[in-house]
């Protein structure tokens, strides 16, 4: 299993000369140039991230990745931390919205433990990878030790790296953990530069008291810990979560296996920042399918340049927007792979070059 | 067959209460409230319209209509007007980007000959309802006749009615016809009153002289023909297509059948708004798929007060956007009737009520 250091150096450029060649062929579709806009955008860069020039987008796969956050004990959220298993449980079931909505893709979700608090009763659809139980109160000193935090990016390379063998076409990011809106803001707040209060909302549905507290937490456990922005580790071990790191490392895993990835909402966003400090390369692979209503996501999408696919006001997480994303590159893929040329469906062309209609 | 007027006065508001009552129901599944945002007002809508608590959309149609625009003879295209009858074989073959995207979300299309100026191939895939061969050049004088207008809307009518014994849940629009954006600009000018300036845009990707002069032409047809903004049969008459007022009874049609309508881009909003400006009832019915490059398009979504659910650079028609909003409906409902609830799940709710997790 390729470690951190080594998944990170396996890292290149997507082929932009491949892209060049692939616009050149959706120009010769029958459709108006560039007249499908953003899903010719997308199938050019499938193309210029798998080098394939005929690139399918079938094995989807979704990382949805739990764990718990001990800065829950300062109240910042309106659900009791008991929801983050008992979550996991439903994924299992297939009863939550990720597996709604994967079902109506075709996606496979993948279900980790990367952290709950309490020991999950095994399952052979959960795959428990627990760096810790619970990460520890972020007031309080760092969320986790800098091991823990490079454990959690192992882990989520490890579980990508399982899966990939099985066949990913595309990767999809989704968590679950009560209080990791907390996490997220801080670290969005440490990479990107925006005031605490920009990048902070309500979560699950807190009232104007939990939220003004919950600034008030995510300065108090930035001021106590003085994460270094520029070194994204420290980031994730101070003010982090088990899940966003392992969702980083799936990114990272993802990325050098030349696999697209779709970015959920804001917590998925969160460790799209991560693995974008850890090697900016990442940007070209990654797909942000949503804007989510949770605020600080946007400051996130600005940093890293990532234009969201969907406005639906979603803020589930789970990656349930990934999975609705997901099915639109698909689509992209199939207009470049599926379509008739001018030529071959004897359509004429703009302006000169006629043609006689020829009858199917 | 309903005649117009018929299905005109058989469109019945949506169901308020159902909706209330959905929203209750929504609350009570597995995720924070409002967490999923427009599906939730998606699935809701749907419900509404239905009158049916479990609503499937499972048989999705698509019409793509196709007519020919005797204003074409001034310019106002990039491509020959020959491409219409070879885009329709196209469409019959399943090489078009409608084909692609439709069979990707599981649609059925059904394509029609509305007033293609030629005599197409009769095949078991086309629906021939032939108003005439294109309409007459509009700076010259109406572009159909008033009974040609009513034929138009009730061809619509007449194909959905056939369609809706095979079972519908959900209907798209879509169109054909080269030189159409200039019809559909008129409409939109008319009927919102914005100035032709702010409703026109480059259609298949026309340079900016010809830009110019589409302006001049549509300028040119309303002066000459002085359609009447508060009677849509007029201005379908004068300024319209034999495809808008196609779609316009489709629209009519489904939603006097309780059936939703997913409206694509310009062309099919130019339908929308003569459906609209018919029986202001449709507008609960309709679900804007996307926003078009298109610039009238806005116009058309604002006057009616629709909100697009993707906003992809989309500007190819034939129904392209239409499909890929089904896709999102679809998954909206399936997460009203998929998805387990707190105690189906033993999830604790916000707060107080706290579950022991069950083990699945």
């Amino acid at each position: 299993m390729p470690n951190l250091n080594e998944t990170i150096s396996r890292i290149e450029k997507i082929d932009y000369s491949l892209i060049e060649k692939t616009q050149e062929r959706l120009n010769n579709l029958t459709k108006p140039q560039a007249s499908l806009g953003r899903l010719e955008e997308l199938a050019k860069q499938i193309v210029g991230i798998t080098k394939n020039e005929n690139p399918l987008v079938r094995n989807k796969v979704i990382f949805t990745m739990a764990a718990d956050h001990g800065v829950t004990e300062e109240g910042v959220s309106a659900y009791p931390k008991e929801v983050t298993p008992q979550m996991v449980y439903n994924f299992i079931r297939g009863g939550a919205g990720i597996n709604v909505l994967a079902r109506h893709v075709g996606a496979r979700v993948v279900i980790v433990d990367m952290g709950v608090a309490c020991d999950l009763e095994p399952h052979s659809d959960l795959v428990i990878k627990k760096v810790n139980y619970g990460t520890k109160n972020m007031v309080k000193g760092p969320a986790m030790s800098r091991e823990e935090a490079v454990k959690s990016l192992e882990n989520g390379i490890e579980i990508f790296e399982k899966e990939f063998v099985n066949g990913i076409d595309i990767a999809g990011t989704g968590d679950m953990g009560i209080g990791n809106t907390t996490p997220s803001s801080a670290i969005t707040s440490v990479i990107t530069g925006e005031s605490v209060e920009e990048v902070t909302g309500r979560g699950t549905g807190i009232d104007d008291e939990t939220l003004t507290n919950k600034i008030v937490v995510i300065k108090k456990a930035i001021r106590v810990n003085k994460p270094n922005a520029k070194d994204a580790i420290d980031v994730l071990s101070k003010v982090g979560g088990f899940e966003i790191g392992g969702l980083a490392g799936v990114i990272l895993a993802a990325v050098s296996r030349r696999i697209p990835v779709v970015i959920d909402g804001f917590i998925s966003g969160a460790a799209a920042l991560i693995a974008y400090q850890l090697e900016p390369k990442v940007k070209d692979y990654m797909i942000a399918a949503h804007c989510s209503v949770e605020r600080g996501h946007k400051a996130i999408l600005g940093y890293i340049g990532l234009r969201p696919l969907l406005d639906l006001d979603l803020r589930l997480g789970e990656g349930t927007g990934a999975a609705l994303g997901m099915s639109i590159i698909e689509a992209s893929v199939k207009i470049l792979t599926e379509m008739a040329t001018f030529q071959s469906a004897s359509v004429s062309e703009k302006a000169d070059k006629q043609r006689k209609p020829v009858k199917p």
